[in-house]
């Protein structure tokens, strides 16, 4: 603490994101990184732009990554059929600083937003840097959104509502007719959707960009960290109607003009590019997935139906702290959240089959 | 604009950073680039991040940046004999965040900041962003900052200074004598130096980090997109004592967990151990500039001392605009604000010797 301090400083709860060890043998299940390499095609495309002898990074990148803005619409043209426009997307450093931008730019109204009991504890953060109200809607007995409780009254009304769908950390997914009921039952707010896990949610992406044009009010956030592999280049982006994402830009503006460096415009747009790649890796971690659970059942776990790169599970007779501290002794690390109703889960990353059976192994000996 | 922005998007002024064209054959002295790439062992240190097959990318990178945080120290226990710790040393994305970050952490409080009327213009929009008020105090006659000035009486006192030194777009040093004559005048405010283009200073660098044992309100910003030709990498940090760099900390763990990507924490850290690089560059730099400076003021221009890696400059009889657009026309691109006090000057960057000549031809074919 310090007398220099602004005021706010002082109310700040920073969130504190899942550990990074740097150690040798360590099966590392407790941040749901991909297992997979990212593109090779975007590996080749950062090699290009870093060139020899980096000439190019003495000039400043384009402040607006049109070039990233232009494979984010050929993507979801190739995808999903849709049309988007430069003016439809926003693109920011990860999805963390785009949720900022949200929460700043969209989020911030005389009336409080609403947000699941439980899903990604970085909400609440930004309501307090920004000073946000919120109010915590439960989720049902098995974790599910119940869309219904989102409509109801709220005094003075809903500045905004923010999901991720599928949710964290229980990794549940939300069908877009639901996401489509939210929508017309809140016309006046703004609804964010945090897509981080959406890749992983079946064969059929079913991702609420498909619903922008007809719903003024959607946001939708997505990051290249999951699904394409890309967590340590930082590339997040949104996708809503053209005066939402004019609100970012207007944010994003008056805050930093070049978020994204000239290697992550490069290595994003040429991965979101190879979509050959993007359904080689995500298959296989859905593969995996439904192993995994197979596997965590027979060892007595009660396990979330999972739409995401991670299980949410549950042990009948076994703590959830020490079944976590017993997997760290044994360098396996996931991911224990001391919080109320979920204190006796575990969020473990899906990882390749090997580490899951590393996994495996490790908590069989500790059950036993 | 749109019924879903919160109330504070309709204020903003967004910053116009100088335009990026992509033309074949531009002289491009708009946005003060280092025109020498940069260091080989900053490119050999990104190739070795990348691999042969990006795998390192698909982890998130340290959240701490501690690696670039110790090359930060190396490079100043090295160049200006100063220890500094972790703890006093803050990384981000670029410069600009940093200094969002500390407008936001350091600059809000009940009484207004103090900064130049003329100076880097992203500050008011700062200001204008996180609601902090401000006071415009005028440069002298010849764009000096007087440091007097600053300790004056200014209503319910000062919430803040925030100067750059050298100052932009002038390019006019601050000696370090003045700057502890400041903050010695403002103990209970925190001062905020930008030393953006300090490496241009001289042989020697006098950098306000040599001040920070005795000043706990001094907090010093710097870029690695100027001296290191990094602009396309968005590397920048502050300096200050922990109090102040806590604060910072706070901030950005309640906005983004991770601004630094794996490129640019193994670059930047490169970039920085390289001094024998650094020197070589900004001696370039320096040199052209002062054949630069003479050939403006044989071609009738009046020329601002500049301590950058530009220079400020006014014609006795042609229309600054008039001579921006008629470069333009030649395809060399320069800087001019249509702002009061400043509308009759250039700003231009000192580029490669050839660059220089070429803008030199340009002006003579203007003028005669």
């Amino acid at each position: 603490m310090s007398p220099y301090w602004s005021p706010l400083v002082h109310r700040l709860t920073p969130y504190v994101p899942g550990e990074q060890p740097q150690l040798p043998g360590l099966v590392k299940l407790n941040t749901n990184e991909n297992p997979y390499p990212p593109s090779p095609h975007a590996v080749a495309a950062m090699q290009g732009e870093l060139g020899s002898d980096g000439a190019r990074l003495r000039l400043y990148p384009d402040p607006s990554a049109d070039a990233l803005k232009g494979a984010i619409a050929a993507h979801f043209a190739a995808r999903a059929g849709c049309t988007l426009t430069p003016e439809q997307i926003f693109v920011g450093n990860g999805s963390d600083e785009v949720l900022a931008h949200a929460f700043m730019a969209l989020l911030k109204h005389d009336a409080p937003i609403l947000m699941p009991d439980i899903s990604y504890s970085f909400y609440p953060v930004y309501c307090r840097l920004y000073g946000v109200e919120h109010l915590s809607v439960p989720l049902g007995e098995a974790f599910e959104i119940r869309v219904g409780d989102y409509a109801g009254e709220f005094g003075n009304g809903v500045g905004g509502i923010v999901l991720a769908n599928p949710n964290a950390p229980t990794g549940r997914l939300l069908p877009l007719s639901a996401i489509e009921q939210l929508l017309a039952a809140n016309p006046r707010s703004v609804v964010v959707i945090d897509e981080a896990y959406i890749d992983f949610a079946g064969e059929t992406i079913p991702t609420a960009i498909a619903l922008i044009d007809r719903h003024p009010n959607l946001l939708v956030i997505r990051t290249l960290s999951k699904s394409h592999s890309l967590a340590g280049l930082r590339v997040g982006y949104a996708v809503g109607d053209a005066g939402l994402i004019e609100a970012l830009e207007r944010i994003k503006n008056s805050f930093n003009s070049y978020p994204l460096d000239r290697l992550a415009i490069a290595g994003a747009s040429a991965a979101l590019a190879d979509t050959t790649h993007l359904d080689m890796t995500r298959r296989a971690v859905m593969h995996s997935r439904a192993t995994l659970t197979r596997a965590l059942e027979e060892l007595g776990f009660a396990v979330v139906p999972s739409a995401a790169n991670f299980i949410f599970a549950r042990h009948a007779t076994h703590d959830a702290g020490q079944l976590a501290a017993a997997l760290r002794a044994r360098s396996v690390i996931v991911r224990h959240f001391r919080l109320p109703r979920i204190d006796q889960h575990l969020r473990i990353t899906v990882g390749t089959d090997a580490q899951c059976a590393a996994l495996i192994g490790a908590l069989r000996e500790i059950v036993a």
